[in-house]
């Protein structure tokens, strides 16, 4: 790994978090993101075309070549879940069902009904909300079981209707999907469960397999590789995001207490090497005391190294003139997450532009968000909080319009249809209109038919013959 | 081009569109769609990467070699656009407004309201709905001038309250930009207006050049170039969907007229080589009498030749054993544009379950909504109404959530928070959390710091130290 060491202090003790004065700096260097290099494009091409062909026995040869793992059954059992719930402690099972009672409370408010508009005689037009038929949701494998991650993205499309959620994982070397995640899936309403991960568990979800049901949308967080294969595969099925590294940026005065905010940055920074923990203070001595605070708690953290090479990597301290220059370079970065530890916070929300989730106070660490207040913690990074949003049940629905003309209403509008039609080159589509007109006209009229006859006679009244 | 000439009926007027009966052809014939390969995606690579790093100079470059004209200024000024104005007739504009109010009124119904729930003593959580600042719209140039896409993705932007809407277009060889497209950006509002068309217009307002702003979100519809230019660069701008052939797919029974359906087919085959137009009707007779009559009208076109390779390389009549069963084949194929030319089409609406925009009645043909109604005609293709949907007011928002917490209802939630982070690993954002909470009850037993030796402690009550 090389350190980028500019503008970091250098102590006994290694790299601390660099400071770095606004207005002194260019701003670049304010605003600037690590973005790791991973193209992993040519071999997730590989794995795609791979699956796509060869189906079931494609995803198992890649589970086992790259994760170590062969399994007789793709399919997570009925036996299989009843093991895992049985090995989770009923305390966890509590705590489960409280997040996800929060969770589904929060999104339950973004449901949303269809409408229909009728305000001109003859005239109908809605738009529907329909459910996506069938949702696949991602979940990385590995040591540390994303419980929180299953509540947040099942949740939403159970909320929304979606018939079937099908849930994907990585299995341990035995073979076994993490008891923790099962819990999750559980108690959150997954249907199935298969053992897979990687891009090979994405293209099967895209396509489908002999097993493994072919899905309309895809969700979830993982690795490089699933990142790529899900872009990949964007069009031949919806995907939530392109998630890039965690981040979180602190609005923070000199009245909080170091420690504090020294903590919320670790807990950001232990997710990841390329995770980002910013914090924009308006106090020199106030960013003095959080770095020196970080040092403390650093070595005390179990995720050490990863958090001392994030901190050190992408960590920041910037001094701004103002709380509101902070809160400026907040919506210039645009972070996934960000807290804002001030009096009167609401005072500051509508002054928020770009964000994924905005934490409010001083007893609001982001780890209320991550895995229990409701709101959902799949969110948009790398600055595209300036236009992508949090995941939410409208994820999980798609719209459909439609329009009812009646036979008074089309005659009414035919003339400007066929005009605005005509201008733009297209007079099929005028006849299109025109052709049921005039032959209402020309049955008044006593006459009988309207064929080849009556459409040469339309032709010649088509709109782009009368330009002037 | 190669012709697919299996399932076509010879005659001597050449190929006609190809009739199918249900049950007797593989599904796969049915639901087959035509996928024209256009694998420019290096060429897209290269221009991307001059605009971003040449600026105005390489958009104009490619202007010139790509399109043919030269520019002095790529801004269209006011002069010019007052110039524009007086070449179009006042019947125009009157039609352009009428159709800008039916849009207005449609789109005015997507406004969606913030939520703020506050039902847990000290807790708050909340959805704010947040403009996209910033929107490009490509609009296509050459001969067609697309004045309805202008209206169609223009207004929701303006009504979504985003605060620059910044249009490109290509000019004609004498670097003007068609009247009726500037006409239409007059009546719908965009805000500033460039000359540039193709990937570098695209790329331009990805990273922004000296004069063309960057924005945030891009969309329209455009060539080959332009839809692999937004793919390539989705992610770093927001896009709105990626466009294929238009299409259209009609339920008829025998009591509609075959020249109405045989117009509204050919409306769409007029569209584009690669469009596709498809019936599915219950009656044998019904389909050799819109077959005759698509060969009748076809003649009459003005685009006979787009028509007739659309008509005759991707035009399908399907003939079903019933119109349930049209419905069915309706929500397999989940076209763009999807006509109910039944009795009582209400009553089939609720049975469509894909597709993207819905004509009801036998007096609804598409150009209907293509032009005038109202709802959008910026639509999902290519099967994609599975999961996606019609342009709309939320495609120009974005969602910010936000929590707050009491001290109190973190105290409440502290240990469940903590539980949750240690299964997951996350120690960090456990002692976030804890560090707070037990900072208050150290200082209700009247200690007076939590730094090191607080944290220390902390540490050890962890948990992931308690697993049994």
């Amino acid at each position: 790994m090389i350190r980028k060491r500019s503008g970091n202090v250098q102590t006994e003790g290694g790299i601390m978090i660099k400071i770095l004065k606004y207005g002194e700096v260019e701003n670049t260097e304010l605003f600037s993101r690590n973005d790791p290099l991973n193209d992993v494009s040519e071999t997730v091409a590989e794995i795609i075309t791979t699956v796509k062909e060869g189906g079931d026995k494609a995803v198992a040869g890649y589970n086992e070549r790259f994760d170590g793992y062969r399994t007789e059954a793709l399919e997570v059992s009925e036996v299989e879940m009843r093991e895992a719930l049985a090995q989770v402690e009923p305390e966890f099972m509590e705590v489960l069902e409280r997040a996800a009672a929060n969770i589904r409370a929060f999104h339950s408010r973004q449901v949303r009904n269809s409408f229909i508009i009728n305000e001109q005689d003859g005239v109908v037009t809605g738009q529907k909300i329909i459910p996506i038929e069938r949702v696949g949701v991602y979940v990385p494998g590995g040591s540390a079981p994303l419980s929180s991650t299953v509540l947040m993205d099942t949740i939403p499309a159970k909320i929304a209707g979606c018939r079937d959620i099908i849930m994907v994982s990585s299995p341990d070397s035995r073979g076994k999907i993490n008891p923790y995640i099962l819990a999750a899936a559980h108690v959150a309403g997954a249907d199935r469960i298969f053992k897979a991960g990687g891009a090979q568990a994405i293209a099967a979800l895209a396509y489908g397999t002999e097993t493994i049901p072919k899905v309309d949308k895809i969700v979830g967080p993982g690795s490089a590789f699933v990142a790529e294969a899900k872009k990949q595969l964007y069009g031949t099925v919806s995907i939530d995001m392109t998630a890039g590294p965690s981040e979180i940026l602190i609005v923070a005065d000199a009245k909080n207490r170091p420690e504090f905010i020294a903590a919320d940055l670790l807990s950001q920074a232990e997710h990841d090497r390329n995770a980002s923990a910013v914090l924009v203070t308006d106090s020199d001595e106030f960013a003095v005391a959080v770095r020196d605070e970080i040092e403390k708690q650093l070595s005390q953290l179990e995720r050490y190294d990863i958090a001392r090479a994030s901190i050190d990597d992408n960590g920041k301290i910037v001094v701004a003139d103002s709380l509101m220059r902070a809160i400026d370079i907040a919506n210039e970065i645009a972070p996934e997450h960000l807290e804002l530890c001030v009096d009167e916070p609401f005072e500051y929300l509508d002054k928020i532009r770009n964000a994924g989730s905005v934490f409010l106070g001083r007893n609001c660490p982001e780890a209320v968000g991550d895995y229990f207040a409701g709101p959902n913690h799949t969110l948009p990074t790398g600055g595209t909080a300036r236009f992508f949003s949090p995941l939410s049940v409208d994820d999980f629905v798609k719209k459909t319009q439609y329009i009812y003309y009646s036979a008074d209403a089309l005659d009414r509008a035919a003339a400007d249809i066929a005009l605005f039609a005509g201008r733009e080159g297209l007079t099929g589509h005028a006849r299109s209109a025109l052709i049921r007109t005039e032959s209402r006209g020309a049955e008044s009229r006593g006459a009988e038919a309207v064929g080849t006859d009556e459409a040469e006679r339309l032709k010649a009244e088509e709109p782009k013959q009368s330009e002037q």
